[in-house]
């Protein structure tokens, strides 16, 4: 299978566009998990395993388990390891370099660890991005407009009349060759990510900032869906997996993941019926 | 001393602005060094050992490191400690991400490794590279313009009559307000590098390219330096590295690193007195 085909499969599996941000601190996790040996793998196992039937994929920013040191890399491994095969797994580095500087980054993330899908940076251009769009099974999630303050610094720069933004939405699409090329866009973007839908009708769109960020849940539906109400990934981190201090955390994580893919499914229905 | 202190002070003391490339692959070491606990470790200490005099930095472009897998990271902690204080360390990763992800980063490369500098991507705006600038004596350097063939892609898109890339350099200036900010340029866009230098007259400049991508050397030189003829840092890699399969590849590095920093104090001389 292609990576469309993998992600529209479990989306309608799972019947869900919700991905778990699994951007573990180990200092957050309840005080419970400090007696296992890796209580940030103890803690992501406990979201899986609760939340496994509720998702389509899960997201781990590289930069929380780089941050623990050599053991990050490990966790990462098994956290993997958890996560049921037909779940998209996303490694979020915003990675891109030149030549053989990519190609060890894409080495690490799509071959040694082996995620579905990765994030890159578009400034460096397409060889940058090459080497994680090697394989028809993965996906390489541009980040195309951000839901930070500084993305006002360059991607809403005027270029030949358009903001910067669609010009790399635009760009990416021609790349996106072998069907394997998706977009970030955040969640507190509504009026753009409907614009940038327009302009990519049939590709991937990963849309993080729902909960801490605040952004607006049931635009990123709309406006993120393809014409079949498939295809947006919604990401939601701290927003489920810190909803509890105490040993319930898991259960928490479900009921909350769960609300989520319900509310989102809810807007599918009124969107796309 | 602040970051730039630190490099007029090396550059002066080793009289040079050589950097050299830290990318070692493992298996392009000698196999003399397979005995060894660490070869990846083993070849950086001769190199550093055998080099130390001749260079104000070294840059580690940590894609080479992540992707051996968890001893890496203990290999770029190895590495550090054994270059000496006063050089200049620089992790290359082109990093920069929203909030709790950048500071994650940061506290790796800033904190963790303690790096004197970074290099950081600019397309997510300024609150993506601030955890990287919180401290005076470490440096981001902003990747401005790329050696790569995909710089095309985006770098040289027209920003209101000037290319992006200027507008990179122009706002990465204007952020500078703690000085310390630098910029990438590569090697191979001499008529560029002179271009942004004049548009940031005191901020240091790495410049790769040079060796294996055939950056032109006096460019770099003649238009990547300050008024005093300092503040370019020009790395080498491969070209120095790996100029011995043999067991003499670290004096063969020390002749190479020496004819690069003599050949370079040859164009300061032409261009600067």
């Amino acid at each position: 299978m292609n990576f469309l085909q993998r992600l529209r499969h479990i989306q309608r599996k799972n019947n869900s566009l919700l991905c778990i941000g699994l951007d573990t601190v180990p200092t957050k996790v309840p005080e419970s998990l400090y007696r296992w040996e890796n209580p940030q793998y103890e803690f992501n196992r406990r979201i899986i395993d609760a939340t496994k039937d509720l998702v389509c994929a899960y997201k781990l920013n590289i930069a929380f388990y780089e941050s623990v040191g050599e053991h990050g890399w490990y966790t990462v491994h098994q956290t993997l390891a958890r996560i049921p095969e037909e779940i998209i797994t996303i490694g979020d580095g915003k990675r891109g370099d030149i030549s053989s500087s990519a190609e060890h980054q894409a080495h690490s993330l799509c071959y040694d660890w082996e995620f579905s899908a990765t994030t890159v940076s578009p400034y460096m251009g397409k060889d940058s991005i090459e080497p994680f769009i090697r394989r028809k099974d993965q996906c390489a999630f541009v980040v195309a407009l951000t839901s930070n303050p500084g993305a006002k610094d360059f991607q809403y720069l005027t270029v030949k009349g358009k903001p910067l933004y669609a010009r790399v939405v635009e760009t990416a699409r021609k790349w996106n060759t072998r069907g394997n090329i998706g977009l970030v866009v955040g969640a507190t973007r509504p009026k753009e990510l409907q614009h940038i839908r327009k302009l990519a009708p049939a590709m991937p769109i990963l849309i993080p900032g729902i909960g801490a960020q605040k952004g607006n849940l049931e635009a990123s539906v709309r406006y993120g869906c393809d014409a079949r109400g498939e295809l947006a990934i919604i990401n939601i981190g701290r927003g489920i997996i810190y909803s509890s201090t105490g040993d319930d955390f898991a259960e928490k994580a479900r009921v909350l993941a769960m609300n989520y893919r319900d509310q989102i499914n809810t807007y599918r229905e009124k969107h796309y019926r």
